[in-house]
């Protein structure tokens, strides 16, 4: 398959996940969505049937979608290294056009809810919008968690080793299922499993930090975040911004590392 | 397989679509019913497995269900155009019935709500009746979100391009699965797929239109809330209907292009 | 396979139906029960996954479960007419046999139930408990939902119209799954499509009747509802048992119908 | 497949089964978690695709992470009685290692639920915490509900008779698909219906005791839960320990033999 090819559907594929995973915590979100306060069981479904349908669109070139799961192949020894690049690029390029997809079709919302005094005071008041980002120290603005994640107690070493744990056991269940090995794609069993892991990591550990557990689908969206013209926005809170991303490598890393010794 | 063939396979799926489609949102929207207020993860499972029900039942005609998937798949090369005409009138003509036997199936429920002084004053105050329309603009009926779809925010350039984005989703989805390309019927595994990815989108993208992201699921239901002799049903938000139609069917055009491009 | 065979796999399969679909109800409803108050969308899933959990166990005989899967596939020429009485009978013994293991499962919260007045004074009030049966004429004892079903509005046209219509769905989607034709049993993704169909059902038809959909799923338990030595246990709705009797026989009847000819 | 192979598979498994299963339940417990509230939908979903997550990284072995599930397949005769030892050793340190890395993740929630006044005073007072233990009889710490099971109501006939009953149905369904036989591994579609049964389980029949249905899922843990430098996190309440070990074992060695008399 060719470098161009891998890119294309990598960008498409990783554009759904962004579109449908941003959308979702759009949709619990806004009072003017009809899935308003729909919890926590619609986030986590939401995520995995966004990976679900991401990984088929871009079955064709595996559907990583995620620079850790690259990054755990290649240890593994299921990529070429000289094909990393070309998989980090498509994945960050997809999250950001995704992200801007989702406020396209969540367009009135975002302007109604940065608009609306009341949220806004609620904001000042304890920094937690809709159920996704920390309430204690209101560093980020009151959508940034429709775009990217952020913890519930701030704590480098506390949210590095969440989001490292909860990616190994990600990349874990991709490498054993022998998905992505070969660049002869993705089967439907092996899509659906793996979106099915990704729901039970959301609703298990995705209660710290809001499990990135892939840096593309935090930062491509924080950049996003950054130079969309919403009013009253606030901050980007870039001094999170590199844990979703260290984190979720360092655990695709590890999980090659402990698939070599353990199962290979 | 015979044109008649197709027609019948496809009403009697489309039918259980919407009957199934269109009970989900009664139940959850009429007091007397057990399941009243269960939340939009309800509505969203009860549409995917509404798809799940119709697609495993017309599998024989490939299932499409929806003229924005049978149109998707005229623009891939799938179908043959001549047979566009046929699936279309047997997905409104199931549209049709779905609606008509879903109210049968609430017949005592419609009553109830409709003659209640309660549920008649407040929709006259914000025009919200259960959860599927439009709270500051009510044009449409106490009913018709059981039957229709309708905005949140009603505003025709963002609602077309929701359901644009929704249906490109959905229709890309199914070619890339390499369903129903050649008449010879739907996997059961396809279908699940298919099912599931609905659920994803009408948690993600649902919020802002109530995801028709398909013209026979809006429009024939619409029609049958025109025609049914009920109560105080209100208006059936004629103005918005082209919207429901004309979005999904540019985006399943959309996305048969997309497809040869990217992934043919 | 032999009669005897058919018997004690129908009877264990419908056994664990009844088990985890009455235990379902029950978890819901009893204040000290870990899932009290977990709503419609766990009843829904909770007895669907109880027909998968059923049809597992007993795919040796086909996983009938419900007298109108066994008629459907009798009118359809699926299975012999001889086998028709075995296939009942093991089905309705499974009914009593699973309601009687809820509740030596749920044997505490059955006793702190029916002994606590709040409840007693609840129920006669308005006949509600739980959120399974009918609220407004209280022929039903306090914790006969958790056994059979009940109307949610009692009109036998509307209450027979709404179990055959779901009945239909039901017994289409197995006939065309080519499920259980041949007694070689039913293959594991056919299970779990039938059982995300009955998710469904629950989703979009339940909402009147609390869907039977299963002669021996409502009359089985109701036996053991009128014979155990439960205190302040009520009535057994006896004037309602023959609908969710007849209504199933004749949609798994029609169901049959409408497959030869349709799609046979 | 070498002993040791099998000690490392099972010991990953098993702790993937833990770090996830214990993680939903911390997550819907604590305040400052995200999935704060989602009840108990969220509970056992968060536990089936647990048990899907193990099952998948260790399929390797079989995937028992379960001593029931091994003694069932022993009495049947799908493995060697000189396999057992090894198989229960890595599943119950399996279970603690688990449990250590839940704590890890949720290390922060920890510190800050068991240092809350409002929490401790809530749980001197009746003993109930989060949704996960007994409200009555306060032997139990406050967040002992996050390691290991506890009954809603104590009785010891009953709380038996539930494991047993739980136990039974999730063996039968393991050893009717012919799952984990012969040391080649797990299906991708076994370990998904197993996982939606554990989901069933969960719902149907954890109501009473919180379902242990696992020896290694409730003993490793509570040694974990013993260990642990946690402040105020009171006793481990091993009075009741026994029961979630041997009602389990009872379970599976029975299933194993009806299984053997009905199905074989």
């Amino acid at each position: 398959m060719s470098s161009s090819d891998i890119f294309i559907s990598e960008t498409i594929g990783t554009a759904v996940l962004l579109l449908m995973g941003g959308g979702v915590v759009a949709a619990v979100t806004f009072k003017r969505s009809k899935a308003f306060n729909a919890g926590w069981v619609a986030i986590a479904f939401g995520w995995g049937f966004a990976v679900l349908s991401g990984a088929y669109i871009a079955a064709k070139s595996g559907a990583h979608l995620n620079p850790a799961v690259t990054l755990g192949l290649a240890v593994k020894g299921g990529i070429e290294w000289s094909q990393v690049p070309v998989y980090f690029g498509g994945e960050l390029l997809g999250g950001m056009i995704g992200a801007s997809l989702m406020w396209i079709a969540y367009y009135g919302q975002f302007r109604a809810h940065l608009t609306d005094p009341e949220v806004l005071a609620a904001h000042r008041q304890n920094g937690h919008e809709g159920m996704v980002y920390e309430r204690t120290a209101p560093k980020a603005g009151p959508v940034l968690g429709i775009f990217s994640t952020g913890p519930e107690i701030r704590n480098v070493a506390q949210n590095l080793a969440t989001e490292i744990i909860a990616t190994i056991v990600l990349v874990l269940a991709i490498l054993n299922l022998g998905l992505s090995d070969d660049g002869k794609g993705v089967s439907w069993g092996g899509a659906l499993i793996v979106a099915l892991v990704v729901v039970g990591i959301g609703l298990s550990l995705g209660g710290p930090t809001g499990y990135a557990i892939n840096p593309a689908r935090d930062l491509g969206p924080r950049i996003v975040h950054a130079l969309l013209p919403l009013p009253n926005k606030g901050g980007s809170d870039w001094g999170y911004a590199w844990i979703p991303v260290v984190g979720p490598l360092i655990g695709g890393a590890l999980a090659g590392g402990i698939y070599q010794v353990a199962f290979a």
